[in-house]
C-alpha cells in the first residue's frame, strides 16, 4: 500500500505517542517531530507507511535512548492475553467451526495494536469478533489454501495477539513458521514476547530480519525472504503486514481489523470492519 | 497559550485539510507538508498555535496559489446563517433574558470552523447552545464589564459566525468595534464577511492587521494594537483569539466552544463545552 496524505499528519501523530511512552522529556519529543518534519521531504508518497513507521521509531530509540519503549505494555498485554488463552480454547472446541472460530478470534487479538490506539477493551473485541459478519470473507479459498499446503507461513503482528494466534495455529493442523521481528518496534511482536505466548509449543518462530512495523521485503534478511518466495500459503496478520504486502504476487490471506480509515478504504471496507481477505488465490 | 506536542500533528491535518479544499494536485499539497515539516525545528513550544496557523496558510496559498481556498464556503455558511437570522432574533426577543439568549447563539454560531472540523449541524448545534449548561460562566462579571464600559470590542472569529455575533452586539445596547482579520485564513472573518453579514449595520468594523487565525498582539496593526489598549471590555469569540489572548492583563471575555481537547484542558474544561470565561476582572 502506498503512503496517503492522511497518513503524514498520523506519522506525527504516532510519533508523538511512541515519544511521550519513551520518555517524559518534552524537548526530546519535539526532537523527534523535528527530526521527522525534516525528513519528510525525503519520504515519496509511493514508499509504504511502515517504511517511514521504521523510521519514526529508530527516531524515537536514537533521541530517547530507550531501545524498547513499549516492553512492559508488551508483557502487560501478553499475560492479559495468556488469562484468557483457556476459555477461549473451550470457545473454540464447542464451536461448530473450529478453524473458523479460531480465526475471529486471531482476527479479535488484532485489536492489540499500541501503534493505533491509545487504550482498547479485549473482552469487546473478543466478543465482537466472534458476533460480526466480516467485510471481505475468503474462508472457502482459505480452507482450499489450507489443504493444499504442507506448511504455513503465518506472518504475526502485535505482541499479546500472538497468544491468539497461537490457537489459530492449534487450529491449523499443519506445520505453521511464525514470523517475527527482529527487533522492537512498537509492540509489534519479536522473538521474546513470542515465547511468552507460547508459540514455539506450536510453530517453529523465525525472524523476518526487519525492524519496520511491518513484513517491507527490501528490509528482511535474504533468509526470510527465501522462505518467503518458498511459501505456497501465507497468513498476513493486522495493517503493517498488509501496508508492506498487498501489492504482492503471491497467495496471502490478510487476517485484521480496519482500525484506520486510511487502510480501510485501500482494501475496500469501512474503519471497525474484520477482514479475511486472499489475494492471488 | 503555548503550542503543545498534540498540535504538532494537528498542524499537518490543518495543511493537509486546507490543501485539499485549495488544489487537487497532491504533488503540491505533499510540497506544503514537506514545507512545514521543514519549518517545525524553528516553532517553538512557547509560540502561540495561531503564529503557526499563519504559516500554514501563507504556505498554502504560496504553493497552490488559491489565496482563498474557503471563500465559496464561508459565503456559504454565511447565506446559512443569514437564512437563521430572523428565527434566531425571534427566540431571544421572547426569552426571559434577552442578552444570555443572544450570548448562547454568538456561541453555538462558533461551531462554524473549517479550521477544526470537516462538517457540522448548525441548527443543532444552536438547539444545544440553548440548553446546555456554560462550563465556566462568567455571566455577572460581563454584565457589571458591560454596564461599566461606554463601548465594546468585539473580536471576531469565523465568518457565517459573525451573523449569530450581529444578534449578540444588538443585545449589547453600546456602541460595539467589530473587529475582523485583515486577509482571508481559514473561513476567519474578513471585512467582506463581516459586511455580508450585516456587521456594518451595528457596528464599526476594523481590521487586526493580522493574517493569523487568531489575535496574536505582535502581527497586529499599531492602529488596532491602540484601539485594543484603550478598551475597556473586550469579548473575544473563538479559539483561535483564546490562543493569543489567554495570557493578558486585561479584562476580555471569551465565549467560545471548546472544540479541541488540547484548548478545553488549557481552559480548564472538557471538549465539546461551551465557555463565557472572562479574565483580569
Amino acid at each position: 500500500m502506498k503512503t496517503y496524505l492522511d497518513c503524514i499528519p498520523c506519522f506525527f501523530n504516532q510519533a508523538l505517542r511512541a515519544g511521550r511512552i519513551a520518555t517524559d522529556d518534552e524537548r526530546k519529543i519535539k526532537r523527534i517531530l523535528d527530526e521527522i518534519g525534516m525528513a519528510l521531504k525525503d519520504i515519496p508518497l509511493e514508499s509504504t507507511p511502515p517504511e517511514t513507521g521504521r523510521l519514526i521509531y529508530e527516531k524515537v530509540r536514537e533521541i530517547t535512548g530507550n531501545h524498547d519503549p513499549y516492553k512492559e505494555l508488551k508483557i502487560e498485554s501478553a499475560h492479559k492475553a495468556l488469562s484468557l488463552y483457556h476459555s477461549l480454547k473451550q470457545k473454540v472446541e464447542r464451536s461448530d467451526d473450529s478453524l473458523l472460530s479460531a480465526i475471529r478470534i486471531a482476527v479479535a487479538g488484532n485489536i492489540i495494536d499500541f501503534g493505533v490506539n491509545r487504550s482498547f477493551d479485549i473482552e469487546r473485541e473478543i466478543h465482537e469478533a466472534l458476533e460480526k459478519d466480516f467485510a471481505i470473507y475468503d474462508y472457502t479459498k482459505f480452507q482450499e489454501c489450507l489443504d493444499r499446503t504442507d506448511e504455513i507461513l503465518y506472518l504475526g503482528d502485535n505482541a499479546g495477539e500472538s497468544v491468539f494466534d497461537r490457537i489459530l495455529i492449534e487450529e491449523l493442523k499443519k506445520p505453521v513458521i511464525y514470523v517475527v521481528r527482529a527487533e522492537p518496534v512498537i509492540n509489534d511482536v519479536t522473538y521474546d514476547d513470542a515465547i511468552l505466548a507460547g508459540i514455539d509449543k506450536v510453530a517453529t518462530i523465525v525472524s523476518s530480519g526487519t525492524n519496520a512495523p511491518g513484513t517491507i521485503l527490501t528490509t528482511c534478511s535474504s533468509k526470510f525472504r527465501k522462505i518467503y518466495n518458498d511459501a505456497k500459503c501465507v497468513i498476513s496478520k493486522g495493517q503493517g503486514n498488509y501496508e508492506g504486502l498487498s501489492d504482492e504476487k503471491k497467495p496471502i490471506f490478510f487476517m485484521l481489523k480496519a482500525k484506520c480509515y486510511v487502510i480501510a478504504k485501500d482494501i475496500g471496507v469501512t474503519e471497525g470492519d474484520i477482514v479475511l481477505k486472499g489475494i492471488n488465490v
